[in-house]
Order: structure tokens, then C-alpha cells, then sequence
């Protein structure tokens, strides 16, 4: 998606450890006419194939999910990344193991909002090391749910994660995949 | 907001500890349909007012805030929680003191994405004891932007928040403000 490519190279940040930032339009100020753009992508590569939820993650993720929901006019379902007392009863839940941030969480979706019915479209910002697309795979499974694919904005091609969760037979739709990135050169597509 | 008032009767579930359960709708599974109302609602009761940015917290603030930025043709920012301590210097931090989770966290935005010409319309779903919001009026405060006011989409009008943040001058429009509620007789509104 060049709009999007061009949008990262103007205003992407790479830093050290493999960091890009985005946080000016993309994960901490969000560009909604940017998301809108990106939803329709998501909408016309995802076309046809029946998608009636969308899963992601919080919290950068709540963004462009519920932007790009809008053009498959269905919800969205976040996972929580801690219990609290909004969600009683039966979860789905999963381990995510954070190499990015250096530690461990669960996240859970309630069982009320995932089920055999459900044809689950994941989206979210990065994929890196595909934890976290990894945990949230295992959560549609687990809900009997049939999952789609997923809609990710910025692969890091250079990581593991996109070829591991391909290898599991899972579509992933990336916009931008970054084949290298380094603060001297900058950043290449694939 | 009708609809929406609606919709909590319909779909809401009082429970134990002053807690509504609105998480088939609004703050896990979220009906992006009904958020464009509100967003819309939103729009009209701060038309004319200038806003040029949205601002709201981690995490089910997220969804309401983007599309209801597509209402105004603004970015969003969103503070972001964090347990540890945050160096001064590159961030705005403020600490939210939170009854409803029983613990304390810090909320922090860059100032790269605040600052004097900013015309700020905070966005949250819940207005209960009024914590979060103080702590980003607080940040808008540091920052220099001028605070429109405060679009929540409920409130708890028996818990002190709503009269606490409109005795610092803040403009608050709640979409819905809940009068009672207890499990036995269900919700009154306002």
C-alpha cells in the first residue's frame, strides 16, 4: 500500500533495536484518515471471504480494528491483556510471550463473543515475532470459530514472525513489509 | 442519546459493586455501527467549538475516540497506562488513582502530539469516579492546549466524578447518566 509505505518513510523513526516508530500517526497519535485508507485495503484483499468479526488486541491495535470494521460492517472483539472485574465468567485465554517488551501476559477474549459461528478476521499494527498473532490464532481455535486470516499494517519481514504464522496455514495480509531497517540507511521495503 | 440508553437496557447487566456490564457493546465486543452514532452525537453537541484533537486513555477508550475523530476530521492520541515510573523530560505523566480496579498507574502522552494550539475534546466510555478524566485534563493542563470538555458515553451520575470534573469548569456531555441502578430493580436514567 504505497500511501501507507510513503507515510512510514516520511515520518517513521528507526531506532536502536530494531524500533521503528511510529507513534506519530500510527500507535500513539492515530491518523484516522490514514486508518480509513487502511480499512479499505483490508476490506478489498479480505473481499468475499465472509468475514462477520474482527479479533484484536489492546491496545494499539482497538484503533484500526474498529476503523477498518466499518467497512466490513461488522464488530470487533478486543483481547484484554489483564482480568479485571469487567469480565466475569468463561474466558478463552492465552499466553503471550513479548519478545518486543522483554516479558509475559495473558490475554483473553470472553467465550460469549467467540464461537463455531464466527468467521474471525485478526488485525493488528505489527507483526515482529508473531506472539501475539500466535495468541490470538490460538484463541479463535480454541472458540470453535474459523479464522479468516489476518490484516497486519507493518510486517518487520526481517523477524521470524511472518514466516511462522504462514507456516501454520494462516493467511496474513501485511501493507508494509519492511525487508531491512537500520538508523544509518533507513528503511527498504520488501 | 436515545439509542443509546436503548441499548443499555437492553444489553446492559447490573452486577454486584456498582458495576454495569456493557461489554457486548461498548468496552470488549464493540458495535462500531452504534459508535458512529455516538460519534456523530458527539460532533453535534461540540460543533463549532474548534477541536483539533481528540484525547483519551488506554484501552476502551480507543474505538469510541476514532470514530468519533472521523466526526471532526482530527487525530486522536491516546495516553498510554504504565505500572513503572516514567522519566520526565519527553512525556506529560499524571497518576490516576482508580476505585474501580483498586490500584494506582501512571498515564502519560509525548509532548511531540500536545501542546498550546491544541484544542483538546477528551472521549472515555465510563465517567464513574472521575480519575481518568482528571488525570488527562490534567496533562491537557501541562501541555498548554486549551480543553474543550469531556464527551463520555456513560455516566454513573450516583458516584462523584461528573460533579467533581465540572467544579474545575470542564464541559461534560454524557450520553447517558445513570440516575440508580442495582440488580434487583435494573437502571434509572437521569
Amino acid at each position: 500500500m504505497q500511501l501507507l509505505k510513503d507515510r512510514i518513510q516520511q515520518d517513521g523513526i528507526v531506532m536502536e533495536g530494531n524500533v521503528l516508530k511510529v507513534d506519530s500517526f500510527l500507535n500513539h497519535q492515530m491518523d484516522v484518515t490514514l486508518f480509513n485508507e487502511i480499512g479499505k485495503e483490508f476490506a478489498r484483499r479480505f473481499a468475499g471471504c465472509g468475514v462477520n468479526k474482527i479479533l484484536t488486541v489492546e491496545a494499539s491495535g482497538i484503533g484500526i480494528a474498529c476503523i477498518t470494521a466499518q467497512h466490513f460492517n461488522v464488530p470487533v472483539v478486543f483481547a484484554k491483556k489483564s482480568k479485571t472485574k469487567n469480565i466475569a465468567g468463561e474466558v478463552y485465554t492465552s499466553r503471550v510471550v513479548s519478545y518486543t517488551h522483554g516479558r509475559e501476559y495473558d490475554i483473553m477474549v470472553s467465550k460469549r463473543f467467540l464461537g463455531p459461528a464466527d468467521r474471525v478476521l485478526l488485525i493488528d499494527d505489527f507483526l515482529a515475532n508473531g506472539a501475539a498473532l500466535l495468541g490470538l490464532a490460538e484463541i479463535v481455535e480454541a472458540s470453535g470459530a474459523t479464522l479468516v486470516g489476518a490484516g497486519i499494517v507493518i510486517e518487520k519481514g526481517f523477524q521470524p514472525g511472518g514466516k511462522l504464522v504462514r507456516d501454520r496455514g494462516i493467511r496474513v495480509e501485511s501493507l508494509a513489509v519492511i525487508a531491512s531497517m537500520d538508523e544509518k540507511n533507513g528503511i527498504t521495503f520488501a
